[in-house]
C-alpha cells in the first residue's frame, strides 16, 4: 500500500512526492524500496502488487523498475485501506484462489528484517493450516508490535494470552489517551497494530462479502476484467463509488477469528518527524543529522534534515526539527510536530498546492 | 573601497563573493551598486575608481559595467585602507593635481541620499577653499554620523563644537566600552566615524609623505607608470611590500587639521546581521524577512534571509538570525552575532575554503 500523502512529514513529504518515495532515513533506499526488498525475501517479485494513487505511477516505475505496470494498481481516488485491499485480493484470487496474501504499508520502518521474516512465516503457516484453507474459519492475522512506551498515536490490539505463537484478538483500541495506554502496557497482553495483515485471499474476500457487502458488490463486478487490459477502465469508473473506510474499522473489528502474532522486531510507523528522531543514531549532543554536515554550538536534541552535504550551522537551538528542501525551510520545536499539518495547510492556502 | 571580505555577514558574504557584491538589503541593487549610484550623483562616472582585491575584478566588471578596467585598482594583497587610498590618490594626482577626492566604503547603508549629497558638498567646499588649495594646511575632512545609541562597535570622533558646518576633530576613539560610549553620547560633541573622507589629493599625498614615509616612498615610485599599461605590474610587485595599516590609525589620528562634518543622514556600516535587522522594516511580529515567503507562529524578532521566494515556516523561534543559501544554513540567536566569525572559521577548518 503506497497511496498515502504523509502530510505530517511535510515539507519533505508532499502530495506530489509523498514520504514512501523518499529516503527519509538517509539509508540509501526510499521507504518503498526498503519495504519491497523486505517482502521480496519471502514473496517472489512477480507476486507483489503495488497499490497506489494514479498520480504516483511514475514514481513507482522509477523506484521499483522490476514491477510491471500490470502489478501496479492505480487508485483513481483516496478511499482509505479497505477498498484497495479488496481490489488486490480479488485480483490475486482470480490468478490463484488458494493464495495467501500479506498486506503491508510501504512507509514503515523495520530494522530487523530477519525477525520480520520469522514473524511473517509464523503468520503464513497459521493461514496455511488445513482448517483455514478449507474456509472453515475466517482466520485473519495481524502482526502486533510489542509496545515499548505508552504511545498515544497508535492503535492497540488486546489479545488472549496463550502458549501459541498466534493469539486470539479480543479488541482493537485506536489512539488511547496516555493513562489508558499506560494501563495497556501494564497489563501486558497488548500490542501495537502495525497494519501488516496476513490471510487467505478466500478468507478476506469472504469477509468483505459479509461485512462490507456494498463494496464487495461493486468491486467484485470487475472479476471478468481484472488482470486484463480492461481492468483500469473498470477501476477508474467504479473505485470512486466505494465507501471510504479502513480495513481495521471495516473488517478486522468485526471479524470473529482475528489473531495476532506478537512481533519481536523494532518498528515505527514513521508517522511524524519525532519518530524519525527516535529511530536514528544521535551525535554527542543528541542531535540527529540526516544528509547535512553540521557545525553546532550549544545545540542539542535537534533533528536536522537537508539535501546531501548541505552545511548547517546551529547556535543555541534545542529540541527543534529543522527540515530544509530546495524551496521550503521548516524550523519548529520537536514537541510541536503535530502542528505540521496546520502549518502545511497555511502554506497551501497562501502559496499554493505545488508546495504541499 | 571594495576589497573587504565581510566575514561577519557570513554565510551570505564569502571570500569569493563578499557582502559589497550582494543585495544584502533586498533593495534590487548590490551594496556596491548603490554606493556607486550615490557617488555618481556628485562625481562623474569616469572619475570614480574602484579599489578592490584582484579576485573581485570579475564581480566589479559584472556589477559596474560602466567602470573601465583602467579605473579598477586591483590590490594583490589585503593591506587595510591606508595603502589603497594612497595608491588611488597618486593615480588621481597624476591626472589632476588639483583634484578633490572622496573616499567611501562600498558596503555601507545610507538611506537618505539627498542629505548625503548635501553633507558631501559641505566637505567639498571646505576642501575647495583657497587656503587649502594653496596647501597651507593639511585639511582632512571626515563625515561624522550623529550617534543614536551607545554602539560599542564603532569608532567615535570627538570635535570642538562651533557654529561652522565643518568642525575641528579633537580625537578618535575606536570601539569604546558601553559606559564610555554612553558618556560620549551624553556629552554631545561626538560622532561615529563613517569612514567617508574628503580631501585634496595634494593634501593626502603630503600627509602620507609626512606620516607614512616608507609607504609613500614605495608607492610613489609608481608615478611614471600609473594610468599606463605598466601600472598593474608595478602594483603587483610593490603593493604587497607596504605596511598593513588603516587610514584612521596611519594618517587621521596624526593629522593636525582633521575636521568633521556632522552628518544629518541615517547610516549603518552594515557590520553584521543585527545592523541589517535594525535597518529593515519589521512585520507585525517584529520579524525582518528578506526574499523569503514566511509563515510563522509564535515567532518574533527574527531576521530571515533566503534566496528569492523560498518558503520559510517558523514555529516558536525568537530573536534568531536564519540565513539560508544553496549550500549553507545558519540558525543563530541575534545576540550571538559576534560569534559568526568563530562558526565561519569552524566551517572553514572542517569543510574547506570554498564555503567561507
Amino acid at each position: 500500500m503506497a497511496g498515502g500523502v504523509g502530510s505530517r512529514f511535510w515539507p519533505l513529504s508532499t502530495e506530489n512526492f509523498p514520504k514512501q518515495f523518499h529516503d527519509i532515513l538517509g539509508a540509501g533506499q526510499t521507504l518503498i524500496q526498503k519495504t519491497f526488498d523486505r517482502l521480496a525475501q519471502l514473496v517472489p517479485d512477480e507476486n507483489i502488487l503495488i497499490l497506489t494513487n494514479e498520480r504516483y505511477k511514475t514514481l513507482v516505475n522509477e523506484q521499483l523498475p522490476m514491477v510491471k505496470d500490470s502489478h501496479i494498481v492505480l487508485e483513481p481516488a483516496m478511499r482509505n485501506t479497505a477498498p484497495c485491499i479488496l481490489l488486490a485480493a480479488l485480483k490475486i484470487q482470480k490468478t490463484n484462489p488458494n493464495a495467501i496474501m500479506v498486506v503491508a504499508p510501504s512507509d514503515h520502518w523495520i530494522e530487523d528484517e530477519a525477525s520480520f521474516s520469522r514473524d511473517l512465516d509464523i503468520a503464513f503457516n497459521a493461514c496455511n493450516s488445513s482448517d483455514v484453507k478449507k474456509g472453515e474459519d475466517d482466520l485473519l492475522v495481524t502482526l502486533g508490535i510489542k509496545p515499548t512506551f505508552p504511545h498515544t498515536g497508535y492503535g492497540y490490539i488486546s489479545y488472549s494470552d496463550s502458549d501459541q505463537n498466534v493469539k486470539k484478538v479480543n479488541a482493537f483500541t485506536e489512539k488511547p489517551n496516555y493513562e489508558t495506554a499506560q494501563k495497556f502496557l501494564a497489563q501486558g497482553n497488548y500490542a501495537w497494530n502495525a497494519g501488516i495483515f496476513i490471510w487467505c485471499v478466500q478468507t478476506i474476500v469472504d469477509s468483505f462479502e459479509k461485512y462490507l457487502p456494498e463494496m464487495y458488490k461493486i468491486l467484485s463486478g470487475g472479476m471478468p476484467v481484472f488482470n486484463t487490459n480492461h481492468e483500469q477502465t473498470f477501476v477508474h469508473e467504479e473505485y470512486p463509488k466505494v465507501e471510504n473506510i479502513s480495513i481495521d474499522y471495516g473488517i478486522l473489528e468485526k471479524g470473529k477469528n482475528v489473531n495476532v502474532v506478537p512481533a519481536t522486531f523494532d518498528w515505527s510507523d514513521m508517522g511524524a518527524w519525532c519518530s524519525l528522531y527516535d529511530k536514528k543514531e544521535k551525535d554527542s549532543d543528541e542531535n540527529v543529522v540526516i544528509n547535512a554536515n553540521m557545525i553546532s554550538k550549544n545545540s542539542s536534541g535537534n533533528l536536522v534534515r537537508t539535501k546531501d552535504g548541505k552545511i548547517v550551522v546551529l547556535h543555541s537551538l534545542k529540541d527543534f526539527v529543522v527540515v530544509d528542501r530546495e524551496d521550503i525551510l521548516l524550523i519548529m520545536p520537536k514537541e510541536k510536530e503535530q502542528e505540521v499539518k496546520i502549518l502545511r495547510q497555511e502554506v497551501k492556502d497562501k502559496f499554493g498546492n505545488n508546495l504541499v
